[in-house]
């Protein structure tokens, strides 16, 4: 078992439900690696925005790209603070009473500013990015020419200042309700593969395809 | 086919792959009416923040719902300036160069500010919640008592300053890419119910869970 430690910051610091508040590296990092998306919030003179990104983590950073044009990538890149959120959905928790139902959930919060990723290290970055995606892509695709390096910015934030909330379990109905004749548990959800679709004429298939409609027949 | 109206307002406008950018109502209710979740950010004192909150839509308004004594909600009744997102992941996108690789989605982004729900229209908008979670299940849980109304707020924001992201199809290639010997195509993700997990004794099984359960061995 991991240790729960403190939160790293006041802001990080769970106040609501702080029962379910994990702030251990190991909790941190497994709901990032579930995830290939992130929702990213900042401010700016228009206001608070909140945006979708792909997202992957590497070492204690959590990585995100897009165009150079971007907006949300110049104000990233400023070194502007914002904050990133991962957030899986693993059930409805219906409890015999209204109030008591809940979702069962693994989420992360991350506080910082990015800072930009430049050279070897950008390049290595995207091989990542794409064995993340599927493994042995990185060395299948036709790399990043330099141009297309260049349109991209490749951003990173630290982990040190996050914190993560993690429900799990069945509800917990108040004692006066436990007999009302009510059905009550969980409804689990999970993100699954479904069967690959090939674009155009197709060579080999890769391991990872033969993977992916594998899992996406098992229940 | 519904038409594509027009950005709602400048914050709304979609600048980056506006293309795939749509501001029909359709559109935008399809996206919330699949979630159970949706990400609010705001700004306090502290700087901006990005947190998951259950939410469901009834007519032109989202509702989220929380403890009287969060910050968060305080915040969002006071009438500040939100920005919440919706976003579902449909799928990878493998393309033959690793810069075109993408991603299946589709996302809503509202603006604006939540405005508070009280009165008999609070205990309607709570069943509202229950049926989408399992429809009856608003006539079978316990209501919600005086006390526990009270306690919880319940905010709704107006939907008219929103926009959609939809990403569907295969990998957009360069032409010269065309003949790499590499697999193409899209690896589909979709979120998926499992078997349900009774808690406790149970009495008769509601149509709910029973078709949960035929949707959880579905392919």
């Amino acid at each position: 078992m991991t240790e729960v430690a403190s939160p790293p910051s006041e802001r990080t610091r769970v106040r609501r439900a702080s029962e379910r508040a994990l702030y251990d590296t190991e909790t941190l990092y497994s709901i990032l690696d579930d995830a290939y998306l992130c929702h990213l919030a900042f401010s700016d003179e228009r206001g608070t925005h909140c945006i979708p990104m792909a997202c992957w983590r590497e070492g204690a950073y959590l990585y995100i790209h897009g165009s150079n044009g971007s907006r949300l990538m110049k104000l990233a890149a400023s070194g502007a603070q914002v904050c990133v959120t991962v957030t899986h959905l693993d059930g409805l928790v219906l409890a015999r009473s209204a109030f008591n139902h809940s979702m069962n959930y693994r989420s992360a919060v991350i506080y910082g500013a990015f800072e930009v990723v430049e050279g070897q290290h950008k390049a290595d970055a995207f091989d990542v990015f794409l064995e993340n995606l599927a493994r042995g892509r990185s060395s299948e695709a036709r790399p990043g020419d330099k141009n297309e390096l260049a349109a991209t910015t490749l951003l990173r934030i630290p982990l040190d200042e996050a914190a993560t909330k993690v429900r799990t379990g069945g509800p917990q109905d108040d004692a006066d309700d436990m007999s009302r004749p009510v059905w009550a548990g969980v409804l689990p959800l999970a993100v699954k593969p479904q069967a690959p679709v090939p674009d155009g004429q197709q060579t080999a298939l890769p391991d990872y395809v033969r993977q992916w409609t594998l899992r996406s027949l098992a229940l």
